[in-house]
């Protein structure tokens, strides 16, 4: 289904090609103040334009529709849309006719019975993860005054993510060069993004299946294109000791004979048996290379009823994983933002 | 919270050294033919006593408490519960007074207020996976169920996982003396468990919030110990070209001019855009080493309040990822059950 | 919170005088012939302008925002806003500082400290079923096609809800000079609705918290200013000997040899054990009248600190029970299509 | 299905005459001082034994399996059961051929194609309403311990229901009488139950889909045997004008200069647009007569295929209404206690 969270509850909706693209927010607390330019630094994080993305380029401009009056939301479902401008369909059926590998083309028309709106990848568009990323800027302020309130202190948790490898490699110097090839040759590449959260209380989260690992994953995993996720030591863990791995407790002095007690490393990424320690909540997410690519591959010519070959045309991002940290903070805000208004 | 699942729905309840644990099952199929014996396959591959396991022993019987009438399902609430016998309990303070690092004590305390139940880990315990199992046998049986209904031919779904990997070692025949050496040491390894989907239809799963991927490692990350997921290629794709990764689409002549259509391979772990495409779903699971371990860790006493030195007394698996393959299975044929009984 | 259904699921938004109001609908199935024309007779029925209900008229234009392309549900998240263009926004303040008895003037400024939007009542306003009428249109449909295709026949469920009283009042000759006299007095009138769904399958809804009582009733409930509900005999029932109230089974012939099985009366208005006996669904809703009077009414002066007189001016329905069945049977129409969907 | 609740969530299972019937309780919040015997008072309300209601009397034993230790709630999922002793199986073949007129008989049997456990009623059985009563208990335990906890005062809401009419009879002095007049008739009595509920916060509730009314009458209507609900003035409010039915806002002074506000009378039962506002909730539930009845009603036979006559033999309630009651108060519990913890 579209939609996220137990309280803090948001719906999506929209197609690449159609009129917008939205989400409704359900259970934003009431008091926030809020206007649209709050949401452009992080929607400007994932705007395309840059080497390696596509050259579509949208407005991509906030309206709230519902739940923000006079500057502040109001408690009553806050809604936010994005209008559709730039969008060429002439070509839709292409797709439609020929899936292109990797793509939801042939598994969307499957579920939907060919009733699904194809131009531009339709709803399985990353172009719906805009009005996620406008969401996760209000997941975050709704973190921020949550637990501040809860816990009578002024606290402002952070939720940051960054890109640190693309088509295998770290060293970002390295980075300009590679686009430029992999674009020449129209092909794409892949990259890893991580994800560093602070400042959210210990005790977060839920035994089993409202672990926080099981409730951020559940929200990565929908973002188109994600391969794998993993916490602190992530799968390198299978291959170390229990002595290696576990994080011991110590004890800093942060007063006159007051304690403060956290694990000394951090091999857990910040959750123990479900439920967050006080250390900063690390993950890692792999994205896959972009399916839509102008080099030719085989797929299935549904027209002609045999095997073809498909040079996709038109706009795509050589590397969407560059404008994916945005989406990754945002939608593991709005996780977040559900334990801890559930907490 | 502990319960999973929209209309094929669980809730896990128990302590490991409590009375029992159990799990209430909800949106079972009605007719399902079904007696304990079904349940004792899944459950013995769960159970420990081999080398590397916990030497405590549980008959593991399953009983059913409601929802089975004559062999058959009821269509109501079917509950399964295992009497806890094999438990030592005297030593439990010790863990609330020094947590053990890695483990649950500390964040249960914190989050519970200490009044979590501490013996034996108390609902943190995977003693707790014990039910999930049965659940997973009945998953199983109706995902066979429901599919052959549906599709009106006759089709048995398989599930099935195995560890590939422990202390980053591939070569089973290495096991035994690794096994060996870690219990001596009083220390502890993961490992790594593939799990693979076969016969599922495509057009299963959502876009977005409900995708596969997302309704999997939700169920996934609530096993204790998992560190990180990954689907097809995984971690491997971000460092794939678009060309190298994607999946083209191919014909194979499977009757006189009848074509099934498919993805030549499978990097995509048979998922596209959140959907099965027909292809088995294939994912990789990493489990951390045991928290507890006999080697001496630094840890804080909070009964002495000050820094000590933690060797765990007790029983419990040096590599219990040797246990996790059945869980794996279970918890992917619970998830994926809700999503095709909701299909 | 604002959303409901667990497979068909709606979520509304949207303020009295903000920018529009709306809905998204998940899991309408795809391939629904459906266009705008086909919403305005429903939306028609509730709308105002007639004796006894608010002079404010708006154009009430359904618009798809998403979900909808060429003509048929795509099976994605289906969008529908309606603009709102006859706004008097001047007056508002008066009822935050003078709260309506009655309305939800003081409860809204309460949950959400004072920073709701006051103007029209807001998101409390009735203007937010408008959209709830679009949807309940789609839900019939849903209902006719996924019964249809479930049973392989052409089955068209019908929903329909009559006003059966108002002041009391049960024949309708005299509703239009009750309506004049209530309206000269500046005052507000209730009524009755009662609702009858025809076709729905035996077997349809749940034992317990999902009896088909539970769920109508629910959303029922939501919609403002519901007093009531009863099915069947109702209250009568209380009344009643089992002998009189229970239906006996009785066998029609329908064909050589062939039987129909059914209840002879419908004291329990079509469901058993919450669960549906293939007889129609009948239930009554009380309405209160309308809250917002021009006769003076003592509440407090916030403003004054003091209590005070309120003659409310502006617009609104002395009857608004005229235009609720529609409301009525799109809210049923919701609960049983969800309900008919996750069978 | 069998769960209810977001946060603070119930799960029920069990059959009339199965093993045991037992709830699964998940968000109980840790630390509340729990013992068996806290629980025995209510569950003594609900027994049977007295005039009018059957003579199967069963030990009615409370359980805790899980979710309590040291005589504390532990914040994991909480279970109590409670086994069957005193079942009587031999004849239910009898209702399996012949369903009961008003009994869930018939359409259990079509929703699970045959499967479902006949004896006693089995799920559908009012036996299983002896935990959701165990589990009010609690509930209203938790709404004491949330509210006060939040406020910093000390607060006991109270949640009291009784029986106001049966048969039509308000006056108490003629029940003896009637209740076994019905007995010699061998045929059965509805009533009505009034439930007040004190000291639950204004603000309490959501607009909309969770209206204090709207998950209220969720819950009452999972309660077997109800027919109809309703709040403040209910039903006779849609005779009323609105300056009758409105409640005005009046300020009483509580000290020097410090003045309380609250509505007058109370004909909205204490909820305005679906949230509380501060007055007691007041609401009316109709339960029908006891569907089985000693006296002969017409039924089909399936077993002969015939119209056939039904005298139920066995043991029922004459007016189940009788034990209503604290069931009533229960199921109101479990609904505000979910949404006090999720405000």
């Amino acid at each position: 289904m579209n939609s996220f969270g137990r309280k803090f509850r948001v719906s999506i909706f929209g197609e690449s090609h159609g009129e917008e693209v939205g989400i409704v927010m359900d259970g934003v607390p009431a008091g926030i103040m809020l206007s649209a330019d709050d949401l452009r630094p992080d929607i400007a994080r994932r705007k395309s334009g840059a080497k390696g993305t596509t050259p579509r380029i949208e407005p991509d401009k906030p309206v709230f529709m519902s739940g923000v009056f006079e500057g502040h939301t109001t408690g009553a479902p806050l809604t936010i849309i994005f209008k559709n401008t730039n969008t060429h369909s002439s070509d839709y059926s292409l797709f439609k006719d020929m899936p292109r590998p990797g793509h939801a083309d042939y598994t969307a028309d499957v579920k939907w019975d060919g009733y699904n709106d194809p131009r531009g990848g339709g709803h399985f568009s990353a172009r719906v993860t805009t009005p996620v990323v406008a969401a996760g800027t209000i997941a975050k302020m709704t973190l921020a005054k949550v637990i501040s309130e809860r816990y009578m202190i002024d606290v402002r948790p952070s939720v940051e993510a960054t890109l640190i490898e693309i088509g295998g490699e770290k060293d970002q110097t390295k980075w300009p060069e590679m686009i430029d090839s992999i674009v020449k040759e129209g092909d794409s590449m892949g990259g890893v993004v991580e994800c560093v959260i602070k400042d959210i209380p210990a005790g977060t989260g839920e035994p089993f299946f409202d672990s926080v690992e099981s409730v951020i994953s559940h929200a990565i995993f929908s973002i188109p294109g994600v391969r794998g996720i993993e916490f602190g030591d992530g799968f390198a863990a299978a291959k170390m000791k229990g002595s290696e791995h576990n994080d011991p407790f110590i004890a800093d002095e942060v007063g006159e004979g007051e304690y403060f007690i956290h694990p000394s490393k951090n091999g857990a990424g910040g959750i123990n048996g479900g439920i967050t320690n006080g250390n900063p909540i690390v993950f890692r997410v792999a994205f896959k290379p972009t399916s839509t690519i102008h080099k030719a591959q085989t797929t299935y010519n549904f027209a002609k009823n045999e095997m073809d070959s498909l040079a996709a045309p038109g706009r795509h991002d050589a590397c969407f994983a560059l404008r994916t940290p945005v989406i990754v903070e945002s939608m593991a805000a709005l996780a977040l933002a559900d334990l801890v208004v559930l907490q």
